[in-house]
């Protein structure tokens, strides 16, 4: 079994190492030949009388070699083993790969989306490809660790669920012997009846969306990160948790993902310890002030709203987030607790953060009545939601929660362009890891 | 907030408390009434001259009362807070419960497993049922702890495939837009694919298996707990790893939950350092001998003959696990790697454990070549699985993997009868949360 990884050489100077990677590039200097090889933990020269002729990259090979210290000049400060390199004494190729079709060798992959994707086993082993997973991974422990230290226990929520619980026609239904299912929209409606159980619960599942449409923003199935706590006695704990959650993501990948951060000059965004909450009416005055428009009338904030309320907490508050908050009944799912002083809004919240939705909670009705009388406004029929109404009418305190993609954060803290490529392999309308004729 | 639970107020004596929770159950005697509160926690007994006659089942109310003492004669002993009542001085019903349709004040909810399911939200609330999840949670939580130590990187595997990879008719369809797609019966190719980025991966997944039975041991929908690792010089180092795990497991969670594994007379199971490993041909043989039967031409083990290896290893190895290997070529996918001893046999196993088989796991083809060779040999589509054979063609090591369901481990950890008890929402042929008309 491998036993040392390619970033350990360098503690083993002047010392025969055997080592297992791939190919990750061929140098030919005519009288010699460099080889980089590649593990997940980095890259490492190997030098040598050893003929390097017949590798190609990709190759999986077996080295047993000397470490020995690069002179002074030549050493390589790009890469984490660049003051060693490894005399070769011997080789063995373990699995050879085909010709690579695009040149993997280059700090920048420089391929378009749909050859991104079309090779997508191959463009996932380029280092800073790879990177973006390390940092996504990191997010999602991150996110655990932070629940699991406010008293939150993890549950698996179901993906197949019996009905278009949430509303919307924007479902994917399954065939399920001789019924139908659906692929469930959100874990809300599981979350929210393990409260009844555990009181803090949190749940790292996969959400399903059919939105039609092709955006830079939206995958048809992505990880969500989802939250729900009882016993509040305001909604603006919600906001309160969120803020701790946030903050620990963003401090941790930082101080542990340094390496990968500066493949994407990422720079670490602002998160005060109170991040600014405005209502979303506030929120539409002060970008319709900034933008010289007249958004008294808009239901939400557009995308370009979003990236200017942004710009202001950034410049007035000294933040990258703003939570917006009290956003319209009519724009909310049924479960959302209604303004005691004005029931055409919601104690319902966003959190942007550099331009973008990160988050998305509130405070839910928990009064059972309550419940079934919305679930029929917004056009559901309460007997589709049986084991979730159980919940609320046999005793359920006030509660809320939230929900994140991790998509979405990984893309946003790394600077990607689209949110495809921050996930592994990503489903769109067009895609289903092969392109769907 | 609530910031005090129901199990630290052991530690208040003397002081007043200001408490959340469900009105677990009502005992009146007559002249007095006393009232269980439960939170996650526990359960705490209160008193006082307040009325407690409006009080019902599962109301959710707040209570501020003395944490008082109980004489000695009065100690309950069967639950965690015996030594102490509350001195109710004050009290709000926050949720009024309706009137159940279960007693759920007894130690044993005693219903049937319809109504148990009919009624999930609620009976997900009974201290034993609750107890269930919190074991499992634990299970995969060491799980995930067990491979991180072991240098495994975690990663999401996809939900919706392209294609019925792993051959059989056994998948669930889905309406994807204008086209098809399908429910991942495993994360298999996933993990495989991740190698050649991480080398060790693992996942936390759903997984899904249109199997149109009903058994006691198998859902339509389950948590599959999927490592895979590359640079392996033998298989035998996959047995070693999965040892490893299921150790871990079992220790952490007989460590951790004493009290969880009181409720349900949990016995730890007998794991060695070193779990004998058997050939199929062997444990037939064993078996016969033991039944008086003749299996030398049986292809598998049927599952009265998984209980009886497992007694074997039992008495004579004092183990109950045994891994079981070699399984024939026709009963393992396309990706099984053949034994180079013999072709018609595999270097796959299986580990059984109390009587059922617990994870599944052994070698891949890890040879571009002699992998679409198979795929076309097992009647699929080498094109229909172009991304996953790009991780072959461009350079794989020796690798392999295994696999585990964690609602099995459960259900055998806590000796439970029907897998649906160690599902939080199963999903059979009849049911998703609704019985199915």
């Amino acid at each position: 079994m491998k036993n040392l990884f390619i970033k350990q050489v360098v503690e083993e100077v002047g010392k025969e190492v055997e080592l297992y990677g791939w190919v990750n590039n061929i140098r030919d200097h005519k009288k010699i030949i460099f080889v980089d090889l590649r593990d997940r933990t980095g890259v490492v020269q190997l030098v040598g009388d050893i003929t390097f002729k017949k590798l190609s990259p990709e190759d999986v090979i077996y080295v047993k070699g000397l470490v020995k210290k690069r002179p002074e000049n030549l050493i390589n400060p790009n890469i984490n083993t660049g003051e060693v390199e490894v005399e070769v004494k011997d080789m063995k190729i373990l699995s050879e790969a085909d010709e690579l079709p695009i040149d993997m060798s280059k700090d920048e992959l420089n391929v378009s989306l749909p050859t991104l994707l079309d090779y997508r086993s191959l463009t996932l082993r380029h280092r800073k490809i790879k990177s973006i997973f390390t940092v996504q991974t990191a997010v999602i422990d991150e996110f655990r660790n932070s629940l699991k230290q406010m008293g939150f226990i993890e549950f698996q929520a179901p993906i197949l669920v019996p009905a278009q619980a949430e509303g919307g026609a924007q479902v994917f239904p399954v065939s399920y012997f001789t019924h139908k299912a659906y692929l469930a929209q959100s874990p809300q409606l599981y979350k929210q009846i393990m409260l009844g159980v555990f009181e803090r619960v949190f749940t790292v599942t996969h959400a399903f969306r059919a939105e039609p449409s092709v955006t830079t923003r939206h995958l048809t199935e992505y990880i969500s990160l989802d939250a729900e706590m009882a016993f509040i006695d305001t909604w603006q704990e919600l906001m309160d948790a969120v803020e701790n959650v946030i903050k620990n993501i963003v401090e941790s990948v930082f101080k542990d993902y340094p390496e990968e951060l500066k493949l994407f000059n990422a720079t670490k965004p602002l998160v005060p310890n109170k991040i600014p909450r405005i209502k979303l009416s506030e929120a539409l005055k002060i970008v319709g002030d900034r933008l010289k428009e007249d958004l008294s009338e808009e239901p939400d904030l557009a995308p370009a709203h979003e990236e200017e309320i942004c710009k202001w907490a950034r410049e007035e508050k000294g933040s990258d987030f703003v939570f917006i908050t009290h956003y319209p009944t009519v724009k909310r799912p049924f479960y959302t607790y209604p303004d005691p002083d004005d029931p055409d809004l919601t104690l319902s919240f966003d959190l942007l953060g550099l331009g973008i939705e990160w988050v998305t909670g509130g405070q839910r009705i928990n009064e059972y009545k309550k419940l079934v009388e919305n679930i029929k406004k917004w056009g559901n029929k309460p007997e589709d939601l049986n084991i979730y109404l159980q919940a609320f009418q046999y005793g359920m305190p006030r509660e809320g929660g939230f929900a994140m993609g991790a998509e979405r954060i990984t893309m946003k803290l790394l600077k990607l362009s689209n949110i495809r490529e921050a996930s592994l392999f990503p489903r769109d309308m067009e895609r289903v890891d092969i392109k769907l004729k």
